[in-house]
């Protein structure tokens, strides 16, 4: 089971149960030099009163999420002492916790890790459920594996060095969870917009612990994701396209952004409330999300079937009906869809 | 969980059980270029009875357990359509099983594999207990995941064509695993030890059928090796050591045969039973092993070292007191180590 610690200055006191947990064994402290730049000395240094620590430079961004550089990483771990009881740490956004999580999956056959998200978006979303992968020249996320970290350490001082581009690519993240899962989270976040918008750390605080709770609740109904955690791919099925067809110029919160939005011409006709929805295309407006370079109507088509195919077989659209309520695998005609997303892509493509 | 088939004419006749769960899905046939070329096409037509299936062919021998193999692979099945329904079929030795359980532990996060091995020691033992993974260059097995196949299918007829010294490597599992594990099934490994040698079909078709029970009785307990499957290591602590020392020009039967030779060394100083410890090596003796090339003691103590540190933490030596009776974590001083060692080398190095 992941424990989950959010909040300002975690890291001096790391809890007594990790402690134990840590104590005897070596680490490493992994992460881009970005990141390493920012936050990698006081971390290193916190977790050194800890236990054995060496730290190892990863690539930045989404090139480190290659089998390539598992292949190097696991190379001078080994080189370096690594052995079962090691454990590995993960400093950075999702790219870093994706890449490690899955050396950590395999390496030796599966050994501890801790995730030390750095963005909004990893804490409330990319370092709870246990996903980690790599990146195929076909397919992101074409390989990998469940395997939760032993703990999720959420120091909201990170998020003050935040680009606003990444808050809110979390913040989408986490109207999305709130939308499809939880109707009293989704008024607090109404009532907290602005002050989150304006980067208030204990309002992030708060969205962090509450957004991967509900989240963690719903992955520990359906781990392996064969069933309802798939209402997590809210806004994902035309979002992972529009990333595709764009070659993901457009990112991924932006691009899931945008797919909820389109969600609501599917949702409104079959009965959704449209109050509901009123408030939720409100809220994502306020976030200010790029319009769309213009797509191709055809190529997004393919790129959804393609994603349903090899991610979600048979898992359909995700729509919510109202606040918390929402249903997978529903079945879209092919020409409902055409015409749907002919009015979206004409209708002006911003938010 | 797995369920292991052996017998003569196996595939022709797919269980029902297994008809059904693999009925509608994708499947794909992946081997080396010589298993194809003596089983590929039969073996294609009985599953072709049964699904859809493409052939893919992978590299031969223990160049095939490497990362970028696996990474070819994955992007020539989802070329081909692959996706998260799909199910793999290891045709081969331990090698493909190793590869491919591994591949069908990754792809999409996890899909289902089917283990068609073809080597005895493949069949009784790499294709029993879900281990499956790729060498690093640093390190055999350095990454990997525990991934049983829904199904074993062994069929007896493709030992026909195994070269003797998979056949003797098939035997030394066998023995390794009697040894430690069950007294009954060392008594009728004596008994039948001359019709094995032979070839004999049938006997054959038990042993896999006695040894892969054995096996999985103790993975059961086990199934993650934090623990007593720490036993399966008999004869394995010195034999990795040869293997890498040798550069791995001695097989790893052969190595694990010597392994076990020397640990009478350690035994019976122990109290271990000296009428066992005869018949074991007597068994041994009969299986023709091949002397071992000089090596350096100094080399092999380090790896030995090495070896436990990375694969087996503290889990010391194996060593088998009465049949089917043994500690595993047995720690051995290192100057009794080094003098054991020292007599096992210079008292000549064949068996």
């Amino acid at each position: 089971m992941t424990r989950h610690l959010y909040g300002r200055g975690l890291l001096p006191e790391v809890p007594s149960w990790l402690k134990a947990e840590l104590s005897g064994r070596g680490g490493f402290l992994l992460s881009s030099s970005p990141v390493l730049a920012l936050h990698g000395q006081r971390v290193a240094q916190h977790l050194r009163a800890v236990l054995r620590l060496e730290v190892l430079e990863l690539p930045d961004g989404e090139a480190a999420k290659r089998l390539s550089v598992l292949e190097q990483t696991a190379e001078a771990l080994i080189l370096r002492g690594a052995e079962r009881g090691s454990v590995l740490f993960a400093l950075g956004g999702g790219t870093v916790s994706d890449l490690v999580g899955f050396l950590a999956a395999v390496l030796f056959r599966g050994i501890s890790w801790v995730a030390l998200p750095t963005t909004l978006l990893a804490q409330l979303d990319a370092a709870v459920g246990g996903k980690t992968g790599v990146d195929l020249g076909v397919l992101k996320n074409a390989l990998g594996a469940f395997h939760p970290p032993i703990a999720v350490l959420g120091e909201t001082e990170w998020l003050t060095t935040l680009p606003s581009s990444e808050l809110r690519s979390g913040l989408v993240e986490a109207v999305k969870t709130a939308a499809v899962l939880d109707a009293a989270l989704f008024e607090e976040l109404k009532r907290r917009w602005v002050r989150l918008l304006q980067r208030d750390l204990e309002e992030l605080s708060w969205l962090s612990a509450k957004v991967a709770q509900a989240k963690a609740a719903l992955v520990a109904t359906d781990f392996e994701d064969r069933g309802p955690r798939a209402l997590l791919n809210f806004g994902h099925t035309l979002g992972h396209a529009l990333e595709a067809v764009t070659g993901y110029s457009v990112s991924h919160g932006d691009a899931v952004a945008h797919g909820m939005r389109f969600v609501a011409s599917l949702a409104l006709p079959r009965g959704a409330d449209g109050k509901f929805w009123a408030e939720l295309l409100g809220l994502l407006e306020r976030l200010g999300v790029p319009k769309l370079p213009p797509v191709s109507e055809q190529k997004l088509l393919a790129a959804i079937g393609r994603d349903k195919k090899t991610q979600k077989a048979k898992t359909g659209w995700v729509i919510p009906f109202r606040p918390g309520e929402a249903q997978w695998g529903v079945e879209v005609p092919d020409s409902e869809l055409r015409e749907s997303l002919r009015r979206f892509l004409s209708d002006g493509t911003g938010s």
